[in-house]
């Protein structure tokens, strides 16, 4: 009854975490994925030019193997970014080690690394735990648990989330009426240096597994989409990290196939990354709100997201959302150097249902004790009205503290 | 001996400053600048696409008027921005009274605002100081320092700067070889939602003055260039206000005439328009560091901004700052989500002289205890070399302290 599993963790994987002393608290801290037989991958890397060393491995190994990863090795308190040649060198050498000890090509492991960039990765202490952690991994939810723990850095919570589908594709081998469960996990880090830009845009690690059988180029055009709507919509502070990656792995151990347009699989990869996402942001770096940006009536999405990016990037809207100060001049500035099309004077702001600004001006119902009250919850919704065409977007981000200022003034030293 | 406005005020020019009640605190919020006859102007305005009710009642103005300024009517403690109708009438109201006060048109009044967004300026405060404010402005530097005290907002500082040229233009009437003095002075305000990008780009009001005879066209183009390298290579925050202005007026009340072309003017416009930016950025809201940027090798110089700038608006950067840190990694990472051109591995940083990262990895001279204790003064300087083209450009910012949010969480409320 409490091994859940069998019902959510996708079959054709096992995990594990160990102890490598990368972390100064000395807990876990490195993770493995292993698929049982080379998986089906599709994976995002961050828009930011300083690439972390094993992001530019990564690239080089899908290409090499047609996107198929056998292992994912994944360490933090450590990005493994900007330590020119011996970075390069450290990733390789995690690599080389993960494919003896489990019987693959190095091509086919896949390094992940987050923690504090500029310092050379000490590759050798994992390399030292790599043969005792072989012998500990499972398929079972407490497995896939440690890596959860694993994984995390500044996050104070572990993130995973899980989705099943149902599929009757008369592709699969056997009677079609017959359907067959796919099942969808994801786990991920990330809490600062948060606003991802994946391309298609990711330090947030993001690991979706699923035991679906899709060929490799199917699996980025899900990727893709669901990225889009998940990891390209959230902030917490504005910067792109150097190690954003998003990996996506399709075992097959389910034998149920999956082609392009399958609207149920497409809808639980969203539903994951979604989740993920949100979790993401809801353990943004010293947050007291978590707000959710509801842009409509730009000229097209993209302008939405432009509108929500401005708003989600400004220090002043966001220290007054950290005071449940319900200054929407401030929004309006935001939206007025966004760069989107908008006409100032028919632009409307509510906070929940709360009528704030209408026309550009402040709407009569504006009612200050109100709007105050419903920003002192923890999480609350601004919804903006451009009225100037039908694009729209959700976008999810946090305000800026005191405590983002402590966390991030006292890093390294 | 103590009065030096016989030296550093443009002559042509009368300055005074009153009580309104707009400001909470009580102090003086209302300032005129008046010129004993039209002045030649040149204008520069937010590129943010909501502006106040004043600026668009400047443009309006200025176009009217073929740029010419008779009286500037600043207020603070009240931004007269998002106000709707009734903003636009409480301009035009000011300005009806101070052309019937001073015997000009209301075309040739010059209205500025600054503080709070989405409040309606309440007008009748400053028509009703007008006439007694009227009887006492004088051309002193006592008159011009009250202008200085009355515009600001969270400014902890006044903020002039003053320079004279001597010119032996040939078109000057009298003798050529007979030396004449132009006089330039500055004044202006700022301190949060510091991010001009003027347009030719300006909650920063800038008021230039010169009793040099210059036609508005050149007028026009000294401003745009001294703008460029000043105004625009200043951040605080990265909000871009609704509000920045920056005029600059000539009263020709020193006959010397100035065409186009004239180095020793554009010098000395250039230096008070710097001097102002670095008092503008050295009085950000909260801030404990000043920091220099020096980007060299970028492809253009505004390749060069634009590093420059998201190294300016990263709070992961700016918080790292604030706490001493000298954590090269973040000001990596900022580079590579600029957009600039940029090879990772050709990225030189310096801290003052020390240095910190070559070819993109940690330099093998990196001292952490010296980086520390260099960061640790309350201005110091950054050197970026990129290695890819000519491009070059200084910018100051500040750091990101728990003093900012404190400001900025509490301030309508």
């Amino acid at each position: 009854m409490s091994d859940l599993s069998q019902f959510v963790i996708p079959r054709g994987f096992r995990f594990g975490a160990t102890k490598a002393g990368l972390k100064q608290s000395g807990r876990t801290d490195f993770a493995i994925i292993v698929a049982d037989a080379p998986a089906s991958a599709a994976a995002a890397f961050t828009a930011n030019r300083v690439k972390a060393a094993p992001l530019l491995i990564d690239a080089e190994h899908l290409r090499a193997t047609g996107n198929h990863v056998r292992v994912v090795a994944i360490n933090a308190g450590n990005a493994n970014c900007a330590a020119g040649r011996p970075g390069i060198d450290a990733a390789r050498a995690t690599c080389a080690a993960a494919a003896s000890t489990f019987g693959c090509k190095p091509e086919e492991v896949f390094p992940s690394s987050t923690g504090v960039i500029g310092v050379p990765l000490p590759a050798e202490k994992i390399v030292a735990v790599l043969p005792e952690l072989a012998k500990n991994v499972g398929s079972q939810s407490d497995h896939f648990q440690q890596v959860a723990e694993a994984i995390i850095t500044t996050d104070t919570v572990e993130k995973t989330a899980f989705a099943r589908v149902e599929v009757t594709a008369p592709e699969i081998d056997g009677p079609a009426e017959i359907p067959q469960e796919i099942r969808i996990a994801g786990v991920c880090k990330g809490s600062g240096m948060i606003h991802p830009q994946l391309v298609p845009h990711a330090t947030m690690l993001v690991y979706l597994l699923t035991d679906a059988v899709i060929e490799p180029e199917v699996l980025d055009t899900y990727l893709r989409a669901a990225i889009e709507v998940s990891f390209n919509r959230i902030s917490v502070d504005g910067d792109t990290s150097t190690n954003d990656t998003v990996l996506l792995l399709a075992s097959g151990a389910s034998g149920a196939h999956i082609g392009p347009g399958n609207r149920e699989f497409a809808a639980a990869l969203n539903q994951v990354c979604t989740s993920l996402a949100r979790q993401v942001v809801g353990d943004g770096e010293g947050l007291s709100h978590v707000v959710e940006l509801h842009i409509h009536g730009a000229v097209s999405n993209s302008e939405a997201v432009r509108v929500a990016k401005a708003i989600a990037h400004s220090p002043l809207v966001k220290t007054a959302w950290a005071g449940c100060d319900p200054n929407w001049g401030r929004l309006m500035a935001a939206i007025g150097y966004s760069g989107a099309q908008i006409d100032p004077e028919r632009i409307d702001i509510s906070f929940g249902d709360l009528p704030i600004c209408r026309n550009g001006g402040r709407a009569p119902e504006f009612d200050e004790t109100a709007a105050h009250a419903y920003i002192q919850q923890p999480e609350f919704s601004i919804s903006i009205d451009l009225h100037q065409g039908p694009g729209t977007c959700k976008y999810w981000t946090t305000d800026l503290t005191h405590e983002y200022i402590r966390i991030n003034a006292d890093y390294t030293t």
